[in-house]
This record gives C-alpha cells, sequence and structure tokens, in this order.
C-alpha cells in the first residue's frame, strides 16, 4: 500500500527518475504565479508572486482543485493562531508542473500536510507528524522561507519534505482533495483503533472526518457503526455514508472503537465512556485547548480499555486515504458533502458567509 | 514463542500425545490429597480431599512449590473480595501427574491463572482474559465445582481452559512459580508498550512485578529505564534489576513508556505526566476502586499519547514469562526477592507476620 508514498526527498534516490529526466528548464512558464493571501481578520488580498527556484528535493504543483477546511475557518474568525499574512488552504490537489524531486512532470497528486525533516528523533521513530522542525502546508508566513505553503493559489511549492501521492483518474478532483487533511487523519485514527472486523464501532461528531471514519469503517469490516452528531442534516449524510444507527442523546455500551471528532468535553466523555472490554477510543478531534475529563484507572485496567490521541497522519496514511477514495469513496455522499464550487476570488465571501456543505470546493482553474 | 503453549483443551489436538498414552491409570496413586484451605479471617486448616477424578482435557499436577502473590494478602486481609472456604495460592509450579489432557507424564509445568472457555466473543478476541465464563486458579471455593483450584496444596487440579507451559531445568522452582502471574502480567504490558527498543522507560511501583518490569525492559533493548517506589529496599533491588535511575519524588519527563505497578492515584497521574510525545502510559496496579483522576484530551492529542489498561494475560504472555526467565531471569536478584521458604503448614503464621522479600517462597514437598 506504501510503495508509492515518498517524500520529495525520498524520491532522490537513484531508483527514481532523475531531476535532469523531468526538470521542466526547457518549457516556457510565465515568470509569476498567483495567491490569495490572508491578511488578518476578513481580509484577503490576491498577490503575484515570484515563480519559485526549486531547491534539490522540490517541486512545484499547478493547483487545479482546493477545499476549504473547517481549521481555515477557525483560523480566520480567529479562534486558531495562524501565521499571517500568509496563503491558507491545506486540501488540494494539482499536476507536478516541475520537480526537482525526480516527480514526473504531469502527474496528478496529492500531498501532506506536514514537511518534515526525516532525521530527528520523532521522524526517526515513525511519527513524522510530531518532526521536530515540522512545517505545514498552508500554515507559513508569506514572509517565511516558504511563501506559496497554501492550496488557495495557482501554484503550491513543495518543499523536500512533503509527501506526494498520485491519484488514480478515476478519483475526481474535489473528491480527492480531502484525502490530504481529512481522509488521512481518519486513516491514521483507524490503525490507532486496530482491525475493525465484526467490531462495534461508534463514531462522534459528524462533520467531515466524521462521515469518512463511518464509511471507512464500514469498508473495513465493522459489524456496527453507530454515529451521533446533534445535527440533523450531519445524520442524515451518515445514514447515507454507511451508519448503522444514529444515536440520540444515549450514551452507547460496549463499544469496541470509538472514534471521537466532535473536540467537545461531552464528547470524549461519551466515547470514554462507551467502551466496552477491550474497547479503545481514538480522540483527534480535541485540538483545541479545554477542560480536563475524568477517567477511573480501575475500569481502564479491568477492562483492558485504551485511549489513544491522533493528531495528523504519517504518509503511508496519504497512501491509505487515496486507495480507499479510489475504492470505496463512491459510497460516500459526495454531491451533499461538497459545497460550492467557488473560485478564488470567492474566498474572502466565503469564509464571510459559508457555503452550505462540509467542503466548499474551490475551483481554481475556473 | 508460543509454539509450547497450550489450554488443556488444546492439548486434545491429533498431534498430542493421547491421553491413552499418558493415562496414569496404572500407577498406584494415594486416594486423597491435602489442600491448605482458607476458611475466612486468619482461619487455615489443612484439609484431604478425594483425588480427582479427571474428565477429557483435565490434569492433575503434583506442585513442589508455590509463591505468595500480594493479592492472597490482600484478600486474606479482607481488601479483596475472595471465595470462601477456599484454596488460595495462584503462583506454582509442579509435574504433571495425570493427564487427559495429553500432557507427558512428569512435565514440570506451570498454568495461566484464568480457565477460559475458548469459544465466547471476549476468548474469540484474543482476550481469553476476560472470558464472559472465566473461573481463576486460587479463586474458587471449594464448595464448587472445583475444589483443588489453588497452589497451597500438594496437588492441582486443572480444567481443560488453562493454558500450561513446561518449564526448562535451568529455571528452578521458586523462580518459576512467578511466571503464573507476576511475571505473564508484565509480559502483557510489555505487548501493549511496544517496541522498548532505544525507549526511555518509567517503571512505577517496584514490587514483585516492578522489579521484573525493569529487568525485562532492559533486556529488551531499553535505553534508559527510570524507576519510582518510596521504599529503600525496592529501590536497591531495582538497581541491582538493571534500573538506569532511582528517581526522587520528581514527576520524569519526556518518557515513551511509563508502566504503571503501584495502583495508586497519584502513580498514574504520574505515569501519564510522564508522557513525552507519541508516549503510552499502561495500567496495571489499579485493580481495586479508588478515585478518578483527570486527564488532558488536547494533550492526548497533540502529543500521540496512549493509556492503557493491562489486566492478566493471555496463554502466549505466560510462553514469554518463561523464556525470559529462562534467558534473563539470573539478572533478577533472587536471593533477595524471595522470602522463606515456609511449609504448607507455615501458611497461617505467614499471613500473620510476612517473611521478609517480595515473594515467600513454600516449599510445598518440605
Amino acid at each position: 500500500m506504501t510503495a508509492e508514498v515518498q517524500t520529495q526527498a525520498q524520491a532522490q534516490s537513484p531508483v527514481q527518475a532523475s531531476p535532469a529526466d523531468t526538470s521542466a528548464d526547457a518549457e516556457v512558464f510565465a515568470d509569476t504565479v498567483e495567491a490569495v493571501v490572508w491578511l488578518g481578520g476578513d481580509q484577503f488580498e490576491t498577490q503575484s508572486f515570484d515563480r519559485p527556484e526549486l531547491a534539490e528535493g522540490e517541486s512545484l504543483i499547478r493547483l487545479t482543485t482546493a477545499t476549504v477546511c473547517g481549521s481555515d475557518r477557525h483560523t480566520v474568525r480567529g479562534r486558531r493562531p495562524g501565521a499571517c499574512p500568509s496563503v491558507l488552504g491545506h486540501e488540494g490537489v494539482g499536476v507536478v508542473e516541475d520537480s526537482r524531486a525526480g516527480l514526473p512532470l504531469g502527474q496528478r497528486v496529492v500531498f501532506s500536510v506536514t514537511s518534515v525533516c526525516g532525521t530527528c528523533e520523532n521522524c526517526g521513530r515513525g511519527l513524522s507528524a510530531k518532526c521536530q522542525s515540522v512545517a505545514k502546508v498552508g500554515h507559513e508566513s508569506t514572509d517565511s522561507g516558504w511563501a506559496l505553503s497554501g492550496t488557495y493559489a495557482s501554484h503550491i511549492h513543495l518543499p523536500a519534505g512533503v509527501a506526494v501521492v498520485p491519484v488514480p483518474d478515476s478519483v475526481p478532483d474535489a473528491v480527492a482533495t480531502t484525502a490530504g487533511c481529512a481522509v488521512a487523519t481518519v486513516m491514521a485514527m483507524l490503525e490507532a483503533a486496530g482491525d475493525l472486523r465484526g467490531r462495534r464501532v461508534f463514531v462522534n461528531g459528524l462533520g467531515m472526518l466524521g462521515l469518512t471514519a463511518v464509511a471507512a469503517a464500514q469498508s473495513r469490516g465493522a459489524a456496527e457503526v453507530l454515529a451521533f452528531d446533534p445535527t440533523p442534516q450531519r445524520q442524515d449524510l451518515a445514514l447515507f455514508a454507511g451508519a448503522s444507527t444514529i444515536l440520540e442523546e444515549e450514551v452507547p455500551t460496549d463499544v469496541d472503537v470509538a472514534l471521537e471528532l466532535s473536540g467537545t468535553t461531552a464528547g470524549v466523555e461519551t466515547c470514554v465512556a462507551s467502551l466496552g472490554t477491550g474497547g479503545t477510543a481514538v480522540l483527534a478531534g480535541s485540538v483545541s485547548p479545554g477542560p480536563n475529563i475524568e477517567i477511573n484507572p480501575e475500569q481502564l485496567v479491568r477492562g483492558w480499555r485504551t485511549i489513544t490521541g491522533v493528531h495528523n497522519f504519517e504518509p503511508h496514511h496519504l497512501q491509505e486515504a487515496v486507495d480507499f477514495l479510489a475504492a470505496d469513496g463512491g459510497n460516500m455522499p459526495w454531491d451533499r458533502i461538497l459545497g460550492g464550487p467557488i473560485g478564488l476570488s470567492d474566498l474572502a465571501r466565503e469564509f464571510a458567509e459559508p457555503s452550505s456543505g462540509l467542503r466548499t470546493v474551490v475551483d481554481i482553474e475556473g
């Protein structure tokens, strides 16, 4: 499954096409590229940037489609710290326009949200999401060395430490974009959850990640997928995505795997309380400071129960995300998940007045 | 590692010696066996029992040595519910005197603490320690169908659902007895902890399990083993067992694996607080009701941290325990760990006035 996953740096190995094979030197491109720069508050401005000079291991991707992740909305509303001015957007799909990482020109790709060093202690132990010098797609200031870090732009500049995965033609652009944040994070959660075959799975919080978790749990053989979200529209989507049961207010019992995506204190408490013997709660929604919750050590010990946290993902989860979208993504109600499409020039309005749907599609070439 | 592990029922497979090969029908044994029966409070009485008729899949083990686990002391002091009257003792070693499970007569063995059905949902998922009809060595009433369940006796009657593992001659009796509870539980904890090579490990609580955890973490390649216990004598033992550092009151930081064996609220809190990025706290000491502790969901999520509980063990952990004792057990300070030996008739006094050492040896044939 992971054979095609590589960070740009890894693509430098001798078995890859050499930079000379794929260099775009012979082609003629405009000297500048365009990006929508977030200036803080509700202010956005389209700016031109010099076409970046690629260093060894880097690539330039011409973006075709992006989607608006909820965390960007939190950033713009000031609920989450974010570098500013910056090019936001960390879900996107595009084609390789130039590469000094051996990527084939014209290849359609998605990419990881993290740029990692590959050599620090955390990278060395397979926890590159926690790289000690991590930088992030769509999170870096235009004043940093990585101005074109985001997907609300004509092009994204990928450093050597970003994992890149090819996208099969069968996966539409707007679907493929979700791989690079939402779907890959769910893949990391499912790895932490273990084998789901025959299991009773509870998904709490039915945004983009929760719906993906419902569909992925079904595709991995869960016997039953219970789902909760207070929003009726999301409850409907979860049924389309394959949920067995939509819960009301009750706490489910005897759950084998609880996937927490609401980020609420009550959600975490419900997930922990729902676990049966040998059960595992995988928390991913709690990415903002919040109150503590109480747990009972004896219940964990006597019940062989586990509580584990997941944040972002590893390169192989991005490959799994693309594989999932290619194989089972068709089971998801994309026509109701995806809002828009809008153009890049509509972004300011989109942040002020969100489109319906869980992910607004940004048609970059439109 | 697990090839030799089998529950008695599994030993019925055609590749095992058939019951006819190993039946003791031709030999002559006394019609009765002896056991020390706990009558409640501080009262013990040696009683004779009819030599049990073995059903298909069962074995009779002539015990040579037992050890007194701390949980028996809790039971006798009324701090832990226990069937009564009963034959206590769940750590023991002996030789197969009779078997309808295909066990070779005269084979020296240790055995699991749980007798399991092998067919319920929990058994089916590899969590036989939580078998829905579990019975336990040294925990059953003499009025139940399993009178000779404990190791404070001349013989123990093993139902089909108890895992049995042969003991190499190189492992002394008193050392081997610890496999069946303390050491196998530590093996289950280490499986939950994952690969320890190069890891920073913290062991909290340095009784029999904690000392074993220190020695086993070293033998599995931990880079550093930090240990804490308030008792100076136990601190010394931990150094002998291979601890890198004995902690004072401070909470260690950046720990990869924290093994909690004190069962105290403060111990659980310290273990959780000690975890670095990607760290796992394995709790096993909290087997009695106690207060809740607080955890912070964001810290778990952003740090990919895990808290997991372990109680008892699976059959393959018993095999790993014997393997560990055979390979690395010699590194443990057994002369200071083991107290006694005492005889079966000394048990009442032993419970009233414990011998020094972490495990009092009961020389059953003495």
